[in-house]
């Protein structure tokens, strides 16, 4: 009887875990709210009970493959490290997969959200057709992964794939959480949006928008789901940010297809649901920026198709990436 | 015996051919000034004649393995085509590795000149210890190469590795002339130290400068080498521009780090001979531009070992990187 993976998805605000079948098929799903304030040894408790449920769920240890866990970077997936995620306080350096598999005496893996994701577009998204993408969920941050030949690209530290913090910008007023001036995730991610909405409305007190109706003159209440919504609704100051927003994407996105002419490009994340108005801008700036263009025009641009449970999904890949492998080679 | 590989090296002023061993040592050397304004019949008519020449040198076709070539891109290393390269008049879309091999009965293979020598550098010169580096080559254009696990990688139109366009500055007053505007190659190749020299110049024209002495005044007559030199003799403008090319080199490798995470960075070409002070800057500026800061600024960053004739061992390596995949596989 075919095993089942189980897929940890451990983030800041919750901690969701998945049975997916060797097809990629979500059997069972539980989310719980990540009890971050209670520190380690609350949060990974956490997780442990998560996966002893999943695993009796399953219908026990035998028949279960192993388990996978994504979580937000920075951590060394060749050696199962957490380092020092900044939304998970007191996770500093955790040996993630040896304690996983001690307790359960299951072999465990450990991949950073965004190449995890990026994997799971491949093996069960929008991408099965193609071997070699550049995956870039954008959100509340720019993630991305790289993946090449149906598997993950590391690097030597396992830290390769961090392209939301490369800069289009180097004098930028805009400084990333990282420390980086103009960088893709400075500018494009939604709390980038929010922050060039806001700017522009400080700065033309005079310019109308739905965005100061709706938000009663508070325009810190501002969220990208507004801007969203305020643009389709024909509001200017929303389409001009959402158009620069799709500039910003799609000089960065130039750039990564200079450096490494993916087949393809799968986009996922809550700004990428704006959908048409952001792709075609996307689109229409990725010729302008490098020298490939008559290549570059005609790459994919692909909407992520694993939208909820997609860190479950990226999770259960790591172990279906060698059976991917078996089969084809 | 062993056979040799001939390695032969098309640029828009010189043609270089050799004849290289199995060991990656040069026996022969021959180069010959391009006719470009000849035409398309003439250069390469003086490519065959090369070949022609190089392999009764070497004993005749059969003591020969195959003939690797490099030429500027735009060209696709699968098909062996020589697409359109700007320095060579006539030369489009042309089967050369085709032509090459019905001509001689020899194989033959074809790579572009940053590719070509980025896998020179590991297979023979400053990067023999690594398997995945990032080269660059920085003279009167930016060329790069990506080497993962000894190969060449080449993307799905064989046209990665174009990182020398990558925009560091959307909004840059500096367009390449690939079209984008602040790709690394208008701000920093050998031409661009040259214009900011002349633009600074220009516009503090009371601002006292060995180069303005150099040139009798005349900006247009500034050459990088007489930056170099101005510097060495202590010139604050010839410090000043080169400490701009450090830091902009600097930002855009630290981009390069983010996404691949190389095991070493080998960096080539005219400009990158400033040595010391150019290398300081790029490595101070490297940890400031990337969130794998405390990876990032321990990433070897090294100066290129081949020099002369690194085309004609670049192009040979392509013959070689199969010998070096056979033993370690």
């Amino acid at each position: 009887m075919e095993k089942m993976i189980i897929g940890i998805d451990i983030g800041g605000t919750k901690i969701a875990g998945g049975l997916v079948n060797p097809k990629g098929k979500l059997l069972k799903a539980v989310t719980v709210p990540t009890e971050a304030a209670g520190g380690f040894d609350k949060s990974l408790g956490q997780v442990m009970a998560l996966i002893e449920q999943l695993i009796s769920q399953g219908g026990g240890r035998d028949r279960i493959r192993g388990i996978g866990i994504c979580a937000p970077g920075p951590l060394n997936p060749h050696t199962g490290l957490v380092i020092n995620p900044p939304n998970l306080p007191g996770w500093k350096n955790v040996q993630l997969t040896k304690r996983v598999e001690n307790r359960f005496k299951l072999p465990a893996r450990l991949e950073n959200d965004g190449n995890a994701a990026g994997l799971a577009e491949v093996l069960f998204g929008a991408a099965t057709a193609y071997h070699d993408i550049f995956y870039t969920t954008v959100s509340t941050g720019v993630g991305t992964g790289i993946i090449i030949n149906k598997k993950v690209y590391h690097g030597k530290n396992g830290v390769a794939g961090e392209g939301g913090h490369v800069s289009i910008d180097y004098h930028s007023p805009y400084r990333c959480g990282c420390g980086t001036l103009g960088c893709i995730e400075a500018l494009a991610a939604g709390p980038a949006m929010v922050r060039r909405a806001r700017v522009k409305l400080e700065q033309e007190h005079t310019l109308p928008s739905l965005l100061r109706e709706r938000t009663q003159n508070h325009l810190s209440r501002i969220t990208p789901e507004m801007i969203e919504a305020a643009a389709k609704a024909g509001d200017a100051v929303a389409k001009f940010i959402i158009e620069e927003t799709g500039f910003f994407l799609g000089v960065w996105l130039a750039s990564m297809i200079s450096v490494l002419d993916p087949e393809a490009i799968v986009i996922g994340g809550g700004v990428s649901r704006i959908g048409k108005p952001l792709f075609d801008k996307i689109r229409e700036t990725i010729p302008l920026y490098t020298i490939n263009r008559r290549f570059a025009k005609h790459t994919p641009l692909l909407a992520a198709k694993l939208r909820k449970n997609v860190g479950v999904f990226g999770a259960a890949s790591l172990f279906l990436q060698e059976g991917e492998r078996a089969e084809k080679n």
